[in-house]
C-alpha cells in the first residue's frame, strides 16, 4: 500500500475526508467534555452547604437545606398510597383485620389499638394518635414513661444530651410531649459535620458493649443496617426506670432472646384471660434479617430499602424509605435478572404461605388463652395451670417474633416458617395441658369459644370499654397536642442556624 | 510520519523485527490450530458408534460400549463413601436413628425395615434386601406386587414391552424375580438411536394426559427434569392390578394430592395402634422440587446432579449421580459466586433447621398413635375416635410429604416448613381430641408412653417378631437370589448385539 502522503497528491479528497472526519470526531470530543464538566459542576453545586447547625438539630428543613436531595425524597416517606398485599404503608387497622390479637393481648394496651404504621415522616403522629399511649392531660394520667419516644425523632438525642439517658426514660410520655416534635430525620443517623453515619441510641450501643463488641467499629456497609438497627429491633423496658434495653446478650435467636428473658423472669405484663406471663415481642426486623440468605450475602437494610439513585450528575441515596417492591428496578434489579412482576410474585408466595401458618397460630393461642380462662373459671388451680402458662408464654412469644418482625417472611422466609411451626406445636401443647386439667374436673366437651369475629366483639369480651378510650383520646388530640405543638413552635424558634 | 517502506530503507533491522515478529505470531495461530483440530478428532472419536443393539436392550455394558465416558461415570454411582450431614449415601438405617419411625408405620412394611437407598447401581439389590418386599421362596409368599420394581431397572420397560403394563404391574414380586437384574440404567432415560431423552415410564406419561398435557412436547430443559420425574415423585399402586398411578390430578402441592387421595378414600394401610387411615408418601422430591427457587428458576435435576464435564475435547453430562455438595464447583458454582464451604454451610443450616421441627413432629405423631391406642384399649367407641383418626392421618401425611422426599430442605426449604408446621398443628389436635375422649370416660392423666429409644424396642412394641423375618431373608439371598441371577444370565446369553 501507498503512504498516505501519495495518495492524497494523487486523489485530493481523501485528504478533504480526513480534515473534515477529524474536525466532526474532536467536536463531539468536546460535547462530551463539556457535558462531564457541566454534571461535575451539578454534583460539587449540589454539595456546598446552604447553613451551618449543630449535631443536636431536630429539625429535617434545617438539614435539608444543605442536602436537598435527601430531604425532598425522604419527604415522601409521608406518603401513604403505595398498598403492597398484606403490608400497605396505609395504616391498616390490625385488630380489625385480625380480631384474634384483641385476645391475644388482652390486659396489654395492644389490645386496645394497633394499626400498621404509616412511614418514618408520621413517626410522632402515629405515636400522639394511638391509643396504646393513653390520653394523659395531667402527669398522673400517663400510663406509658418517656421511653415510649426514644424512636420516633431527632429531639430525642437532643433531649438525652440536656436530661440524661436514664432521665430521660425514667420521664413520661406527657412530660416529653412538647419536646418530642419532629419525625425521625437526619440528625438520628448522621454526623452534622461529615455526613457519616452515627448510632445515636444507647440501646443499640450498650448491646454491642455487652457482647464485647464496639460498634464504633463497625464498617461503612454495616452501618447501612445498623443505624435501623438501632430501632428496628426487639427490645424490652427494663426494671422501674423503664431503660430501654435490647435482649441480645445470648444472640439474634428466638431461642436466644427466649432464654434471656426466662433468665431474668422477665414479663412485659400478666395475660388478663389466660393469666400467663406474656412477652410482647417489638419489632424484630433486624435480627430476622440476620437470618435470611440476603444478610448472609453481605446485603444490607439501605441496599433494597434506600437505593442509589441518579439526578443529572449527582449519585445519591433515595431517602424515601419504602418497600423494595415500589422499586424492584433499583433494589432486587440491581443484583437478580429477573424481571420486576416475575420478583413481586416470589415475595407474595412467601407471604401468602407464611400468611397461612401465623394466622392458623393467632386462631389456636386465642383458642388457648379462651381455654385457660374456662379453666381458672371452673376452679382450676394455680399448681395445675403452671405447665400450660409456661407454654402459652413460649407459643405466643414464637408467634410475636415473626408477626411483630416488618417483612419477615422476605427477611427470613425459612426461619419464620421454622419458628410459626414450633409456636404451633406449642400452642396446642398447652391445649392438651388444659384439657387435661379440665378433664380432671370432670369435664370432657370441648371448650365454648366466644363470638370474637369482629374487634368490637373481640374487645368487649375481654372487657374493653372503647367508647370511653375513644372519646378520651379526641380531647387530648384536640387540648393537648395543640398545646405541645405551641410550646415546641415558641422553644424552636430560638434555635441558632447560620446562613453561609 | 514517513512510510514504513522509507523507515526501513534507513533503518533495516526494524523490517527483520517486523519479520520475525510476523513468524512468531503465524507459528502461535498454527498451534492453536492444531490443538482445536485434535479436541475436535477427540470428540468425533467419542462418538464412534462400536456396537449396535435394541432399544429394549437392558444392560448397561452393552450401552455403555458406545458411550464409555457416560457410562464410567454412571458405574460411580455405585460408590458409598460421600456421606453428608444427613443424608450420606451409605445405606444408613433410618429406623435405628429415628425409631420412632418404626411406631408410625406399625402394621406397615416400612416398619420393618427403612434403610437410606444407595446409588443407582445398587437399585435392584436394594430391593433385594429390603424386608419390605419379605421373603417370597414360593409365589404365594409374595406380599408386594411387581409394581414394586417398576423403578428399579431398564429390564422394566423391557417386559412392559412383553407382558403388557397392567400384567407388569399385576404380578408378583417373584415372579419377576428372575427378570429384573439390570440396575437403572441408559433405556430407562434414553432413546437408543438418538440418545435423546425420552420416558419410558407410564406413570408419568398418563399422569400428563389426565393433566391435558403430552409429555412428548417438553422441551429438552424439562426432560432433564422429566426422566427423573419417571420415579422421583409420589405415586399409589391403585385398585386391585396394585396399578401404579401418580396422584397428580390436583395438581402438586401437599394439599392437592391429599384432596386426590381423600376424594377416592384412599388409604395406603390402617395403622396397626391407632387404627388411623394411612397414607404413605412415596418420595415426593419433583413435586416439593417445583416449590423451590431453582425450579422457579429454570433450573433442571440434571444441572445439579448431573452437571457438564470435560474430558479432552469433550464435553458431556457427567453421569455420576450425586448429592451436588460433593461437587459444589460445578454445580452451584455455576451460578453463584459464593465459595464452596459457604455454599455447603447455608445447606446444612437448612438442614439443621428442618430437621429440628421434623423429628419434632415425628415424636408428637408417635405420642398420637400411641394414646390413640391406649384410648381404644381403654374402650372408647368408633364415632368418639373419628375425628383423631382423621386427623392423625393428615398430620402423617404432612409430615411424610416432607420427610419422604430426597433433599426437600433444598429443594423448597421455606414449602417444607411450611407442610411440618402445619402438621404439628394437626398432630397436637389429634392428641387434644383423644384427651378429650379419655376424659370422657373418666381420665385425666398424661396417657403412659412406651419404651421406644430404639430400633428393638419399638419393634418389639408393636409386635414385630424381627429374629423371623431376618432369619427367612437370609435365607431367601442366599437360595431365590442366586437362582434368579442364574436364569437371568443364561437368558442375557441369548441377547443380539451387533459389532460395528
Amino acid at each position: 500500500m501507498k503512504p498516505i502522503g501519495e495518495i492524497i497528491k494523487e486523489k485530493p479528497w481523501v485528504g478533504w475526508v480526513l480534515f473534515f472526519g477529524t474536525m466532526v470526531i474532536v467536536f463531539l470530543l468536546g460535547l462530551l467534555a463539556s457535558t462531564i464538566v457541566e454534571r461535575r459542576a451539578e454534583a460539587v453545586f449540589a454539595y456546598t452547604p446552604q447553613v451551618e447547625h449543630e449535631q443536636w438539630e431536630p429539625r429535617l428543613e434545617v438539614w435539608g437545606m444543605n442536602f436537598p436531595r435527601q430531604y425532598e425524597t425522604y419527604l415522601q416517606t409521608a406518603d401513604t398510597t403505595f398498598e403492597s398485599k398484606y403490608y400497605g404503608a396505609r395504616k391498616i387497622d390490625m385488630l380489625a383485620e385480625y380480631p384474634e390479637l384483641v385476645l391475644l393481648w388482652a390486659g396489654y394496651a395492644f389490645s386496645m389499638d394497633y394499626r400498621q404504621g404509616r412511614g418514618h415522616m408520621h413517626a410522632v403522629d402515629d405515636v400522639r394518635q394511638t391509643l396504646r399511649i393513653g390520653s394523659p392531660l395531667k402527669p398522673e394520667e400517663n400510663m406509658q414513661p418517656g421511653t415510649c419516644w426514644t424512636c420516633k425523632s431527632p429531639d430525642v438525642p437532643r433531649l438525652m444530651k440536656e436530661m440524661g439517658i436514664a432521665e430521660f426514660y425514667a420521664s413520661t410520655v406527657s412530660e416529653l410531649g412538647p419536646e418530642v416534635v419532629n419525625p425521625i430525620g437526619c440528625a438520628d443517623c448522621h454526623d452534622a459535620k461529615t455526613m457519616q453515619l452515627q448510632i445515636t441510641r444507647p440501646g443499640l450501643i450498650e448491646a454491642f458493649q455487652r457482647q464485647g463488641k464496639d460498634v464504633a467499629k463497625a464498617t461503612h456497609q454495616e452501618m447501612r443496617s445498623l443505624v435501623c438497627a438501632q430501632c428496628h429491633v426487639e427490645y424490652y423496658f427494663k426494671g422501674e426506670g423503664k431503660y430501654l434495653t435490647f435482649p441480645w446478650d445470648k444472640g439474634f435467636s428466638m431461642e436466644d432472646m427466649e432464654a434471656y428473658y426466662d433468665e431474668i423472669n422477665f414479663s412485659d405484663w400478666t395475660h388478663k384471660l389466660s393469666r400467663a406471663p406474656m412477652i410482647k415481642a417489638q419489632h424484630p426486623d433486624y435480627e430476622i434479617f440476620r437470618f435470611g440468605v440476603h444478610y448472609d450475602r453481605g446485603v444490607s437494610c439501605a441496599d433494597c430499602h434506600m437505593p442509589y439513585k441518579s439526578q443529572g450528575g449527582v449519585k445519591f441515596t433515595n431517602h424515601h424509605i419504602q418497600s423494595p417492591l415500589n422499586d424492584v428496578a433499583n433494589t432486587c434489579g440491581v443484583c437478580h435478572r429477573e424481571d420486576a412482576a416475575k420478583m413481586v410474585q416470589n415475595v407474595y408466595q412467601r407471604q401468602d404461605a407464611l400468611h397461612q401458618t401465623r394466622t392458623l397460630l393467632e386462631e389456636t393461642l386465642a383458642k388457648a388463652h379462651i381455654e385457660a380462662k374456662y379453666a381458672w373459671d371452673n376452679g382450676a388451680k394455680e399448681s395445675q395451670m403452671m405447665r400450660a402458662l409456661k407454654l402459652i408464654r413460649g407459643a405466643q412469644w414464637r408467634w410475636d417474633y415473626v408477626a411483630a418482625s416488618h417483612g419477615a417472611s422476605f427477611h427470613a422466609p425459612f426461619e419464620s416458617a421454622r419458628v410459626i411451626g414450633l409456636g404451633l406445636e406449642m400452642a396446642q401443647e398447652a391445649r392438651i395441658e388444659i384439657t387435661r386439667v379440665m378433664a380432671g374436673m370432670g369435664y370432657a366437651d370441648p371448650i365454648p369459644m366466644p363470638d370474637i369475629s369482629t374487634k368490637a366483639k373481640a374487645q368487649e369480651f375481654i372487657g374493653l370499654d372503647m367508647k370511653t378510650l375513644n372519646a378520651k383520646k379526641k380531647v387530648f388530640l384536640e387540648t393537648a397536642v395543640p398545646q405541645w405543638l405551641k410550646e415546641a413552635q415558641e422553644r424552636e424558634a430560638q434555635y441558632p442556624t447560620k446562613n453561609i
